[in-house]
């Protein structure tokens, strides 16, 4: 809206989303800081509570506080209110979870793929049976706001096609409408880039609170990056933005998947560290770690190496974007530790200013930084406009109950 | 607004903002499109731009259109209502201006150094004397908004402190606070990065018009960077973001001026240039272009090797931040049309979604961007609070005519 006018009723919707919002990311509070937060007046504030707490989003609870001055009422969150489903589709398996408003993980399924990697519609088969399943799990009464994906590979946006996935095989396939057709329920399915929804999270639940500028990246086969400027996430123009794997490093260094030579992935990815490292095919990277820990001094060379050209892509980052904190997740939450005097060393052959200010950060939530971004994204319609999704959410709801059958199916 | 709520008076204030911006963006338009534009109803938009009229910001015209319907009143900004200053401040020259409403050049300096780079106090001085010199031009009875300063640097946001300028040879110069000393304006003085405010400047009037994402690329002896994302300019955590050139992309590379090897302004830069063409020191780039074009072996295979280095960074850039389009400025102006095969080739090389994607762009602008940009920023408080900036510029405007000495001295 930084160029169009306003209404009234978008100044309404705009505070109650104020509200929701704050309760969703930070969890209980109270009405004085609901007013010192939101810059609106008690009564403003007290009026849209009410609203809320008609809907159930929110209960008020005896008035907190005993020092000097009126005690103000506790305002929190009702888990049970409202819930997402959350998927991070991985090479290698499928985490799901039911999380309830407020990122509340209610609860969680982990399905390894058993011989290999799957075809997308058997994926998508797995994908309903898990989903169904967690919905057995929903609260009594409890809104169901979306559902959130996040894949390994370019999403455009805002339609949510995976446009390519190398490492599973995927070139133009339409995620989204296939599971929202298997499905069959009436929300919302947002498609994200696994690194995106990563960076979401940690900078709402993890280590990247309060920074406004963080660089989220996801070491697999290859490597992914979410970018959060001013606090919000970096798109791009298609919703390609982040794709720092490609980021030619190394002229005279190995062939990429994408065709270019020389990307970054093509040096810190799996296959780069087990290469690097004299390890074989399979072996995961903590134990390789673990080798080069323990005398191995072949891994201990080739993880040093790693390490420099670790450093010498985020280096590049920092020149490019100025970040408060660069988090390392998937494979790096492992590498980083192992390398940290060699990737902070190549930081600081950045430019002074921003190499002298930046956090090399691992998630604070450890494997589930996507999952839990997976989840945010599926929860943004009732983020902007609460009032709005709860009363659809209901209305449909109803359909549901009186058909025995929980949410009811689309259309 | 994202988090905080939302009171009456920031709603007319941001309602008279939106009007403003479109007027100063778009030039004369009407009051329908400014009613389709903002979404506000007729006579919302009726009072606000009597406002704006009482204010002389605005002026209303007869009614244009002569179609079905009612006609509707032409609405046009008064250029001569409120001014800015912008300074390009380069390596080898100065270029001033005075800017109208709207944007509209109404007086231009050019000031080249004659004898070698001068120190910081020198060029404050020379810009002193530019800006009085500019002030006598300033419209009888119109209302300084602010003084913009293009540095081809690290500029530290939001104080301006000149972190970084090798190419001035400065290390943390205060440069907005020596000015605003030496100038004794009482407006604020705002110091940005050059790329950057080329990155302005070619979105709002250039190549880049429309575009959400923006990369402009400034080269002189280093190659800078402006970022745009959303439609929003990238500064990152402190200012810095957008340093490009030292994006490192040949290991095996020269030494650079910031202590890395092989960043990507060793390899594109004008002493990059004159080493790759063997073409002396101080022969202008597009000199340098023209000999290649006209038989030079050596200059034309050195101008090739450039153009691929060109592609790689663009590349890569291409990547990370998925832009619609990327400009070309300062020195690249001269190079990307004589290295466009070999540009796009390397672009192509790029993910084909994103690569497929983006437009490679000359500044519309032409050697202007910076200097534009540098306006827009100084307007930047008129935009936002176009009568609180009035008011208070009349005021010290009544002071000043009363002294008759134009723009009252600070204090």
């Amino acid at each position: 809206m930084s160029l169009a006018g306003v209404t009234q009723d978008e100044v309404r919707r705009h505070n109650l989303a104020a509200l929701v919002r704050f309760l969703h990311d930070h969890g209980s509070t109270s009405r004085s800081e609901l007013v010192s937060h939101t810059g609106l007046n008690r009564s403003t504030v007290g009026g849209l509570l009410s609203d809320l707490v008609a809907a159930d989003l929110v209960r008020e609870t005896e008035p907190v506080g005993r020092g000097v001055g009126r005690p103000s009422y506790g305002v929190e969150p009702v888990v049970d209110s409202a819930y997402v489903l959350a998927i991070d589709l991985r090479v290698d398996r499928t985490i799901a979870a039911l999380v309830g408003f407020g990122g509340v993980v209610i609860e969680r399924r982990e399905h390894r793929y058993r011989k290999g990697q799957p075809r997308e519609d058997r994926i998508v088969a797995q994908l309903v049976e898990v989903c169904h399943d967690l919905l057995r799990s929903a609260p009594p009464g409890a809104v169901m706001v979306g559902v959130g994906v996040g894949v390994p590979g370019l999403v455009r946006q805002p339609d949510g096609l995976v446009r390519f996935a190398p490492n599973l095989g995927w070139v133009d396939v339409p995620l989204g409408e296939h599971l929202a057709d298997a499905l069959g329920l009436a929300v919302p399915i947002v498609v994200g880039n696994d690194s995106d929804l990563g960076a979401i999270s940690e900078r709402l639940r993890g280590s990247a609170v309060g920074a406004a500028n963080v660089i989220y990246l996801s070491g697999q086969v290859g490597v992914g990056g979410g970018i959060v400027i001013d606090g919000n996430l970096v798109m791009g123009a298609q919703g390609y933005a982040g794709e720092v794997g490609h980021m030619r490093v190394n002229p005279r260094g190995r062939a990429c998947r994408c065709g270019a030579i020389g990307c970054w992935e093509t040096e810190i990815g799996e296959p780069a560290l087990r290469l690097a490292t004299g390890c074989p095919n399979g072996m995961p990277v903590a134990e390789i770690v673990a080798r080069a820990a323990t005398g191995d001094k072949t891994a201990a060379k080739g993880l040093r190496t790693v390490g420099g050209w670790l450093g010498v892509g985020v280096a590049n980052l920092v020149n490019i974007l100025n970040p408060d904190v660069v988090v390392f997740g998937g494979t790096l939450r492992e590498i980083l530790p192992a390398t940290r005097e060699a990737v902070s060393a190549a930081v600081s052959g950045a430019l002074t200013a921003p190499g002298e200010h930046v956090v090399l950060a691992l998630p604070a939530l450890g494997d589930d930084s996507t999952l839990l971004g997976a989840a945010e994204s599926a929860f943004a319609p009732l983020l902007e406009d609460p009032l709005g999704v709860i009363a659809a959410g209901r209305g449909t709801r109803l359909v549901g109950l009186h058909a025995g059958a929980g949410p009811s199916p689309r259309g």
